[in-house]
């Protein structure tokens, strides 16, 4: 075990917990006791049986996000259960409030079954503002998701799809104002055709990019492969409109850009050499990625970003989960929608002005405190523009 | 409204939530967020996919208790639904963490299906320690308490049952302590055969009462009537003995105990002086009891106790189960057993010294902070010796 990993497991052990549910109201008189609880507890819940709006604005729901999961795709390690799930979505929980204000709690699931997660969640709504999915393996989170936003009134966001996507949206385009090259021009490569590459991929067309392809390890993404699952076949159809054949380097002659969200080493210095000039790397994969910034570079790359905190322009969800909830609560959301993801990462981006702007700066850190707000204040007001606010305004939490 | 209803509203229209999760971890530098998320965090995670009690000592859910209902018998409202019942589970959870330091957290269920709550409880079962049960309706309750107790290996309890026979309990046995008289040869009267009244009989039997007799809108609980339901059945089996059919006037003669579960203005001074002399009247109809304090003295009754915090003797469940899930926590017991029940009722009782008690304190104030830590104990010492204890000293909190 390196320093970090060894602090990382006593910090956990000195803990017992990252989160914990503390008492805003006075509770030291048996006059206290009567206003929070019995007797007087009694017409607040009276006023919400009368008019369920009034749940908004006098309870911790319309702050309270579930950061929901099975266990079965936690950060590189798999399928390790939801107890050992517990330490990922605590610290979720503690960025949501840290970063945005929002209190989140972990929902950590002892099913594996698309039906019965959805169940649960369901029968959860009441208590909840929103629902953050978190670390559910393909193709499962794709039906649990539609079907979540589908049936509940609240907003939805599995973070490994969104959240990603919407770093990596803002990441490219400030790395194509550095290049200085068009968005509806450019070619781009993500390597990786699970749950974040598709994801990736759906948010870029959005955003403007026309000449996307995929790689998984069977080998690109192409209408018409056998081997494909339906997350594939649908976006096979939205891609690779050369039908392309092949493996990565097939594929990656002439790209401008290179999105990773794969394995290590998945990338060389060789195939940088055959993208186009100024190539743009995103390599994510977590923590060594697909090439390290070093040699990408030397290969001629000329933006380079990662998923570490000790390399330039950290790809980091942190930038959007917590201001894209803030946004969506703020305004009650009923659904996080396409255009305030775009809304999102537009925001991030504009974060780094002109001057600021480098090849080494194309990413806010994740701890700039103007990300957060200005996230925010886009969501919620692409909520209201698409339609999908319940008010204009919300109560301060 | 009066002013405690009006300050009680304004109170919840304030603070917009009575409870708010918060991060204890640093989250200042990257280098604190690569401790608490990623990467560190994947240690964590690790060891407990190991070995998953170590899920005890990293995260919080050997604190966490879920406090669950679905709405449908909220306070004296009935079923005014799960979004409504949330101001009294957030309640419930401030004084949680205020006598004893447990994490709680409110789930408002929007399912009154028996087979759907089991399994959403059953689904959430690693996130939590606990469970705490409240304001289900009856008969719903006591099935849905049976198989949660079966079916997880974590503490199950519904606190309208239980913790209202244990604060009963205790003010029986010290009210017995007051007037002299042996428990077994009392004779005893429950008005009220719903889920309250029928955990209280079983209790009292286990605790040794032999003449008990229960009484419903119906009439006497009495073996062989056809208007009850399967609870009643069963505990008819176990009840009046004698098999005096009728109401209330036809049982209340001689008695010693009457303990109201019922409805305002249920017992008069004229039932009372049929009673047996130095009778013990706890009337808990709520915030009017079945007979005022007042008037109960007048009529002869020696200890009255009611559910209201402005007359002496109130019972009050927060005197039971914030010690209940602090003691079961604490040795991680599976299960709260009738002995740590009973073992609850007696610490709640000796807190009140010889020199102590009167008529007007047999019960200990609900913000004595001798309480909590004394059932803790008791509690937890039962856990282990029936058994179902899965450590002799917890993880500090």
């Amino acid at each position: 075990m390196g320093k970090i990993e060894e602090q990382a497991l006593q910090l956990h052990k000195d803990l017992v917990g990252k989160i914990e549910i503390v008492s805003k109201v006075e509770l030291n008189s048996a006059y206290d006791l009567s206003l929070a609880y019995t007797p007087g507890v009694a017409e607040s819940c009276k006023d919400i049986a009368e008019n369920s709006e009034a749940v908004y604005e006098q309870t911790a729901r319309g702050n309270m996000v579930a950061v929901v999961t099975d266990g079965t795709a936690v950060l590189g390690l798999g399928d390790i259960g939801p107890m050992a799930a517990m330490p990922v979505m605590e610290g979720k929980c503690a960025l949501f409030k840290k970063f945005a204000g929002v209190d989140a709690f972990p929902l950590c699931l002892a099913t594996k079954d698309v039906d019965e997660i959805v169940k649960v969640v369901k029968a959860l709504e009441p208590t909840f503002g929103g629902i953050n999915l978190e670390d559910i393996a393909a193709p499962r989170c794709f039906e649990i998701e539609e079907r979540l936003r589908k049936e509940l009134d609240i907003p939805v966001f599995h973070d490994d799809q969104h959240g990603t996507a919407i770093v990596v949206l803002s990441a490219l385009l400030n790395a194509l104002r550095v290049v200085k090259k068009d968005i509806a021009a450019i070619k781009l490569v993500i390597n990786g055709a699970g749950s974040a590459g598709i994801a990736i991929a759906k948010l870029l067309l959005k955003a403007g990019v026309q000449h996307i392809s995929l790689v998984s390890l069977e080998g690109v993404v192409c209408e018409g492969e056998a081997w494909m699952n339906p997350a594939q076949e649908e976006i096979a159809k939205l891609t690779n409109r050369d039908k392309i054949q092949g493996t990565l380097p097939d594929i990656i002659s002439g790209a401008d850009v290179f999105i990773g969200v794969s394995g290590p080493g998945a990338l060389t210095g060789e195939l940088v050499r055959m993208m186009n000039q100024d190539a743009i790397v995103l390599a994510m994969a977590n923590p060594t990625p697909e090439i390290f910034p070093e040699e990408a570079l030397a290969a001629g790359a000329k933006v380079v970003g990662t998923g570490r905190s000790d390399y330039p322009n950290q790809v980091n969800n942190v930038l959007a989960f917590p201001g894209i909830f803030r946004g969506a609560l703020d305004v009650r959301a009923t659904d996080v929608t396409e255009e305030m993801k775009l809304a999102a990462a537009y925001a991030i981006a504009n974060i780094i002005s002109d001057e600021e702007l480098s090849p080494n700066y194309v990413i806010p850190n994740p701890l700039d405190t103007r990300v957060v707000p200005a996230v925010a204040e886009a969501v919620a007001k692409a909520a209201i523009a698409a339609g999908v606010a319940h008010v204009s305004k919300c109560v301060q939490h």
